[in-house]
C-alpha cells in the first residue's frame, strides 16, 4: 500500500484545479482533477428539498468522512448527503449524472486503500441512514438487507436467530454490508463460507444514470442470463451504487474452539496446517498466523499478554460444528498429533466465549497495535501458500535497516500475507526501497497485489502487476458502458493509462 | 423447457434465408438467420491449413454434433472445428470475426436448452481436442486444466490424488469442463461446495475478435479490479470462449455416507431437510428428491429396484465427512429422530461404494427413464423451498388428463425443482395449457425459470419472467461491447426483443 505524502495531501486539500500528475516514477499520487462541475446553490436547493436535514455541508461534520481511517487520504468534499431509499440514491446520480457532478459513495469508512473518501471535492454519497433489514427468511438463511447495515449489526440480529453472516473482520463494528460487498471484503471466514461472489444472492444497484437495477433475487441458483451482480462485487463504487444486498447465511454453529498455537518455523507452521485440513477437514473454519513481530507490538501498544511461550510464528485456528464432542475429539487428536510430532512446541484451547475473543484478539489487533508505530505501509498479498513468508523475511533482508519492523500476519488458508513495514515516520527512501521491488516480487510468483483490500486510489496503477493489459482494457470498457461520464467514484480503481 | 416442434426442426435444417420468426405466441421458436456469411472454399481452406485433419466437413462426422442430447434441436452446420490450442482458438475467431462467420461453441454436448448445437449453419467448434491437464498443485488443490476434459476425467485423475471436483453432475461421462464453467452448471455437489462462481478461481477467454484474455489465476483471493472471469460463467459461449479453467478442488471425504428415505408427505421431506441441516451440519453433501411417479419410471423402463417400501417421496441424503465414525454417529442418531418421529417411514443406508453408487442411480438416472416416455416437456425451476413441491401439484390440477404424467425430482437444499411432463406425443394444446401458466407461477413467487440449465435457444424469449428489462437491456449492452458483429453463440441467451 502506498501512503501519500503530507505536501499532496495538502495539495488534494486546497489546490483543485491542479492536479498532482501521475507518472511511472510516482504511480501513488493522486491524477489530476477531472473536469467535473462544481456543486452550486441550486444544487445544494436541490439536495437540501430532497434530503432535508440529511444534506451535510457544515465543515466540521465533513471531516470524518472526508479522511480515511488510516488518515493517509483526505479530499476537500463541501457535501455529505444521507438517503434513506434507493429512490431518493437514484435522484441523487440522475441530478449528478444530468450535471456531470462527481460522486463518492461511502460506507463505513474502513477501507485501507483509499476507495471510500473522495480525492477532490465529489459529493459523498453516504450509506449510514439505510441501514434497515428488509427480510429474513429462517428457513433457507437468506438475509436481505440495505446496504448501509453495519457488519456487526447484522451479525448479532442473525446470532438471535441462530445464524452467522458469512463473513467476519476486523472493521465489523463500523463497515456497512454495502461496503463489503463493493470491496469483495474476505476476512477471517472466507477459509470455511467462501467469497462474496458466491455467498450474495442479489443487488439491487443505482447505476450513474440513476436507473435503478434490482436484481435481488433469494435464490441459491438463477441461471437466466448474465449474473450482472458480479459487476458490483468487488468494483469499489466505480460503475454503481449498491443499495440492497440479499446473502446467504449459514447456521450458528453449535460448537466452536478456538486453538493458540506456536511454531519454530514458517516451514512447521505449512505442516501443521497439512495436518489441519486433513484432521479437522470440514470443522475448520480458520487458520490465521502472525509472527513474532507482531505479539512484540500487541505486547508493547496493546498491553495483550502472550497467552503461550514464546515462538517464531502463532497459529489461529478456529473449528466450528454442529457436534461438541465431535468436535473437541477431532481437535484433541489434532493437537496431539502435532505436539508429539513436534511440529507445535505450545499451544491453548478455549471452548469459552470470553477466552475464544481474547485469543482472537491477538490476531485481530495487529492492525492497530501498528498504528501505534509511527509510519507503517501496508501491503496485502495473494501468493502461492509456502511463498508466503518468503516475501516477509526477502524483504527484511533487502531493506536492512532501514524498515524499523518487517511484520507478517494473515489468512494462511487463502494463501494472503498482510506484509507491514514500520518506520518512525514517513520515509521516501524506505518506500523506494519497498516499491515496486514488493509488486514485482509478487508478480513474479503471480501473485496479487491486492487479495482483500481493493485498489481504491492508492493501487490503482499497480494493476499491471497483477493484470494483463487486455484484461485492464476491457475493465475500461465496462466503467465506459456503465457510467460514460466517469462520475462513480473517480479516480478509483482504473489506473490512469489504459493500454 | 421448449420443445421446437418437428416442423419447425425440419425447417431449421433446410430453410436457411427465411427464418421461423419469434412472436409472442411462440417465443420458444427460433428466430429469423441473421446475415453472417456463408463458409466459402477460401475460408475452408484456412481453417484446413490450421487444422489439418481436424476441419470436419463430412455430413456423417457431423450429424451428432449438430443435433442436442435430447434430440429436440437440430442446426445444419457444415463445418466443425477441433482445435487443441489456444492460439487456434484465437486464430479461428480473428478469421471469423473479420468475415462475420457465426460461431458455436460446443463442449460435450449435453445441455438441455439448445445451447449447445447451431441453430442454423453457424460453425461448430468443438472443445473436445483440448483436454490436457496443465498443472495440479496438491497443496493448496488448485486444479488448470484445458476446458475440453470430460468432467469424469478430471474426477477421476484428481480422486487419484486425494481430491475431488467441487461439481458432479449425471452428465459427467461426457460434459466439458469449459461447457460447465459457460453454463455455470450446478449440480449434485452445490449444497455443499457452493457454484462455480466461487470454485472457478481463473479463466482463459478467447474473445470474439480472436483476443486472449488470460486471467488463468490460481489465488484464492484476488481484488485487482472487475472480476472479469465472471461474464463467461454461465453466459453460454456468448460472449467468449473459455479455453482454459482453474479451480479450488476440494480434499477427498475420508467417509461418504448415502442413505435412502421414504416421506408420506412433501411437508414431512421438508421437516426432515431441517433436522438434517441442524444434525448433519457440516458433514451434509447433497439432499435430493424425487417422488412416486418418478420411482415408477425407474422401474417400469429402465428396471431399477426400489430399496425400500413405496412412499410418495424419496430423498437421497449424502454424508461427507473426515472422520468415519463421527459421520456415522452423526447419521445414526439424525436417522433415528427421523423414524421415531414419524417423519420417515422407511429408509436404508450405504457407506460401501457400490452400493452407494445403486442409491445415487435412483436419483441420478429419472431424466434417463424420462426419455423413454414418449415425449416430455422439461422445467428447471428455482423457487423458496417451501414452494418447490406445490408447483408440481399445481401443475397437475390445472393440466388433469391432458398430461400422462407430471412428475417431480431435484435439488431440495438448493430450492431446485426439476419438473417434467410427459406425454405420449408432442402436443400443442398440453403446451399451450402449461406455458406460459409455468413461467407465471415461479415469476410469483419469484423464482428463476432456469435454475441451473441456462437459457439457450429454447428459454432466452422467457427471460423476462425472471429478470427485469432493465437487467436485460444491461445485458445486451455487455453482448454489443464484447462481440459487436454477434458472431458468438447467436440465437442463444438473449431474448429477440430488448426492450
Amino acid at each position: 500500500m502506498f501512503f501519500l505524502r503530507s505536501s499532496q495531501l495538502i495539495q488534494h486539500r486546497y489546490v483543485h484545479s491542479r492536479g498532482l500528475g501521475a507518472s511511472p516514477a510516482n504511480p501513488g499520487a493522486a491524477p489530476p482533477r477531472l473536469p467535473f462541475s462544481r456543486v452550486t446553490q441550486e444544487v445544494l436547493a436541490f439536495f437540501r428539498t430532497l434530503l432535508p436535514g440529511r444534506t451535510i455541508t457544515d465543515p466540521d461534520l465533513l471531516k470524518s468522512s472526508n479522511v480515511d481511517w488510516l488518515k493517509t487520504v483526505e479530499g476537500n468534499s463541501e457535501v455529505l448527503l444521507r438517503p434513506k431509499t434507493t429512490e431518493e440514491v437514484s435522484q441523487i446520480l440522475r441530478h449528478c449524472s444530468e450535471r456531470n457532478l462527481a460522486v463518492c459513495p461511502q460506507g463505513g469508512n474502513t477501507g485501507l486503500v483509499g476507495g471510500s473518501v473522495p480525492v477532490f471535492d465529489e459529493i459523498i454519497l453516504s450509506t449510514s441512514l439505510m441501514n434497515q433489514v428488509i427480510t429474513f427468511d429462517n428457513i433457507s438463511g437468506i438475509l436481505t438487507c440495505q446496504a448501509g447495515c453495519v457488519l456487526e449489526n447484522l451479525s448479532n440480529y442473525l446470532e438471535e436467530r441462530d445464524f452467522i453472516m458469512p463473513l467476519d473482520l476486523g472493521a465489523k463494528g463500523s463497515c456497512h454490508i454495502g461496503g463489503n460487498v463493493s470491496t469483495n471484503a474476505g476476512g477471517l471466514r472466507l477459509l470455511r463460507y467462501g467469497s462474496l461472489r458466491g455467498t450474495v444472492l442479489g443487488l439491487e444497484v443505482v447505476l450513474a444514470d440513476g436507473r435503478i437495477l434490482k436484481c435481488l433475487a433469494t435464490l441459491r441458483k438463477d441461471n437466466t442470463g448474465y449474473d450482472l451482480k458480479q459487476l458490483f462485487i468487488g468494483s469499489e463504487g466505480t460503475l454503481g451504487v449498491i443499495t440492497a444486498v440479499s446473502i446467504l447465511c449459514p447456521r450458528k454453529p453449535k460448537a466452536v474452539n478456538v486453538a493458540f498455537l506456536g511454531c519454530s518455523s514458517f516451514q512447521q507452521l505449512l505442516e501443521t496446517f497439512q495436518y489441519c485440513r486433513g484432521m479437522l477437514g470440514e470443522i475448520l473454519s480458520a487458520f490465521e498466523f502472525l509472527d513474532a513481530s507482531c505479539m512484540s507490538l500487541l505486547e508493547k501498544h496493546l498491553k495483550l499478554t502472550n497467552p503461550i511461550t514464546e515462538s517464531p510464528f502463532y497459529i489461529v485456528i478456529e473449528t466450528a460444528g454442529s457436534n461438541a464432542t465431535h468436535d473437541e475429539e477431532k481437535l484433541h487428536q489434532f493437537l496431539e498429533e502435532v505436539m508429539t510430532s513436534s511440529l507445535v512446541t505450545d499451544g491453548t484451547v478455549a471452548t469459552e466465549a470470553t477466552k475464544i475473543k481474547a485469543l482472537w484478539s491477538l490476531r485481530e489487533r495487529v492492525t492497530e497495535a501498528l498504528t501505534h508505530e509511527g509510519y507503517t505501509y501496508k501491503y496485502d498479498i495473494s501468493l502461492p501458500v509456502e511463498k508466503i513468508y518468503d516475501l516477509v523475511q526477502d524483504m527484511r533482508g533487502h531493506l536492512g535497516d532501514m524498515a524499523k519492523n518487517v511484520v507478517g500476519y494473515g489468512h494462511v488458508g487463502d494463501g494472503n500475507l498482510h506484509l507491514n513495514i514500520t518506520s518512525p515516520s514517513k520515509d521516501p527512501a524506505l518506500l523506494a526501497a519497498i516499491e515496486p521491488y514488493v509488486y514485482e516480487w509478487t508478480s513474479e510468483w503471480k501473485g496479487s497485489i491486492s487479495a482483500e483490500h481493493g485498489l481504491g486510489l492508492k493501487k490503482r496503477n499497480y494493476i499491471y502487476y497483477s493484470k494483463p493489459s487486455e484484461a485492464v482494457a476491457l475493465m475500461g470498457s465496462i466503467k465506459a458502458m456503465l457510467d460514460p461520464k466517469g462520475i462513480l467514484n473517480p479516480y478509483k480503481t482504473l489506473p490512469d493509462n489504459i493500454h
